[in-house]
């Protein structure tokens, strides 16, 4: 169907208020709400918190009394099932609201359509599609996470401009610029899990920590793919915070209280990481910053379970030293694309952030 | 000496008219001129075309009589020598002008620092440095040609954002899309040649053709290193234009009359580049595009032979293949920094051109 000039707005708005719930709602998706008149917002909310009010019964509270009829515009299919909280169908029926904007269908499986088919039974008339793909993008994660009950893989990387994420002499402190750090860092912000190789463990030692806690999140696990256990348990990122050691079968480590061993069977030399990610899912789980090496970040993408990359580049040659990626071999036609990227300068390095996970096809699934 | 706001903009205006002259003054600088009684432009010009008269001439030709004391905006120092034309200082004296403002001296050993002597010795003020960093880059190829008798590299390539020019299967038609290629070969249209390794020529057959002669320049050189003679003679570069085909010292090639063959040595298994491109520079090639491969492009960067960059990257990840640098093993340190860049998106690829050489270094050379 067409839609009118107003109901764009209106819905770029429910886009823009449901961004405010960034990084609070995860594993739920950031849902915003507004209720017209057709012609002036009523009211409107978001979805704050994991666990609070949904965005279409925080709107409906604040909704003054009226006897007209009135338009609701939501960038996430209303639920039927009780989670948290009461199914938000059910409120939207007993309102004034008879017609529902919806950008997608919600693909979480007790959803999937079953709310647009409540609320159009009640004679309610729902329209879907409405900025479907800023929605999408919007909760990427969640939408990745339900169609494929996998944790949503960032990968991030800082090299010079040939690719090399460190010279030859293993040094890479530091390619980028403080502040390209600093950015890189706020990236661990944005999930639940950061991981590397223990290689880059046994060369930076890094803390893997976050910068800061703000907004408040639930705590970032560190995990370690470390099939030999090789890691010393006096470096950096064993000394705070929630730690995943992965370690081959068979080896046992004793370890302090806020680290937890998982053992995998190795497969052809490497782990089998998709079943690492299955197991990390169910540990509630649902993304994960990859931040390498080169070996590590190599292996994701080679079993096609990256979904977005944070690239930052340093304006530099070096013509030889440690790969960024290798052991692909990809030719023109297979090579990975990146869709959707944005570069952005920092200070003199540049950032490309975009995506591998075609946001066509979570468009595609989530029908 | 502090400029007013005034001085900064007449002389911005006289950059900006000066860039009128691109493509057209080589081997000659792009200058521009200004003349004002201090508030108001009186007149203006650039150098147009090599041989042709000097910005300074041109705006004092259109000089309405006057007998105000002007001022005279110029981003080169006015020559003292007989060349195509005539000294422009012994004009500059004979006319109303009190002041000159110069962005940077003239480089040439002919003239450097001899104009603003004998402008000054005639009583006339002299300031220079007004927006010497903007003049300095308008003119690098002219700066570093005076100053390193050599001439200007602009390095080209290709590549995914790992740093391949081609996959493991050496395809590489094509990496960027239609649009970031058009803009490469523009690249072109800014130098006297285009140089290229044997095994580019050998895999890709290119023509190594300007798209257009539009605005018209004397023709391009197609230069090949070829230390073996290795490129059939029915190969497409071959076919129009001038080439220069680089073979190694004993190696006799019968050719037709466009294309010029070269003898160097071969030296520790590589052409000794720096003679070849005194020798270049003795054939009024001023700035020559390296368009790879990775081994040639490589090779200039060694020997510390490159002035600028222009990378395109397409937004793929191959994890193997022909690597755009290879061989150099720099560390953090001593890595080859890109200074001053620009990044522009091009449909899907983005592309990055900046400079090797320092402008910093031009101008204390040119102090």
């Amino acid at each position: 169907m067409e839609f009118s000039i107003n109901d764009l707005k209106f819905m770029k708005m429910a886009i823009k208020i449901a961004k405010k719930g960034i990084l609070r709602t995860p594993p739920n998706p950031m849902v915003g709400a507004v209720i017209t008149d057709g012609e002036k917002i009523l009211s409107f909310g978001y979805h704050k918190y994991f666990g609070g009010p949904h965005a279409e019964i925080v709107a409906l509270k604040k909704l003054p009394k009226t006897n007209k009829k009135l338009n609701l515009y939501v960038n996430l299919e209303p639920c039927v099932h009780y989670g948290k909280t009461g199914p938000c169908a059910d409120e939207i029926i007993k309102s004034p609201i008879k017609n529902v904007f919806i950008s997608t269908k919600d693909p979480n499986p007790l959803v999937f359509g079953k709310g647009i088919e409540k609320l159009k039974k009640s004679g309610i008339n729902v329209f879907v599609g409405l900025c479907e793909e800023e929605a999408v993008y919007l909760n990427r994660v969640f939408f990745y996470n339900q169609i494929f009950k996998l944790p949503y893989i960032i990968l991030k990387w800082a090299s010079s401009l040939d690719g090399y994420i460190a010279d030859s002499s293993f040094q890479s402190k530091w390619i980028t610029s403080q502040n390209s750090r600093k950015i890189g860092k706020k990236l661990r912000e944005e999930v639940d899990a950061v991981l590397v190789g223990v290689n880059t463990v046994l060369r930076d030692n890094p803390n893997l920590d976050r910068i800061k806690e703000n907004p408040p999140r639930k705590e970032i696990y560190k995990i370690i793919l470390d099939p030999e256990g090789k890691t010393p348990l006096n470096y950096n990122l064993f000394k705070k915070g929630k730690v995943l050691w992965i370690l081959k079968e068979g080896i046992k480590k004793k370890v302090a209280e806020n680290i937890q061993v998982l053992n995998f069977p190795i497969e052809n030399g490497v782990f089998p990481l998709k079943e690492i990610l299955k197991k990390l899912k169910t540990m509630e789980i649902n993304s994960i910053l990859v931040e390498g090496g080169g070996k590590t970040s190599s292996l994701f993408l080679k079993e096609n379970l990256v979904q977005e990359v944070a690239l930052f580049f340093s304006p530099k040659i070096f013509g030889g030293g440690i790969k960024n990626i290798s052991g692909l071999d990809l030719n023109l036609k297979s090579a990975i694309k990146i869709e959707n990227y944005k570069l952005r300068k920092i200070d003199e390095d540049f950032y490309l952030r975009g995506l591998i996970c075609s946001l066509e096809l979570l468009k595609q699934l989530a029908k």
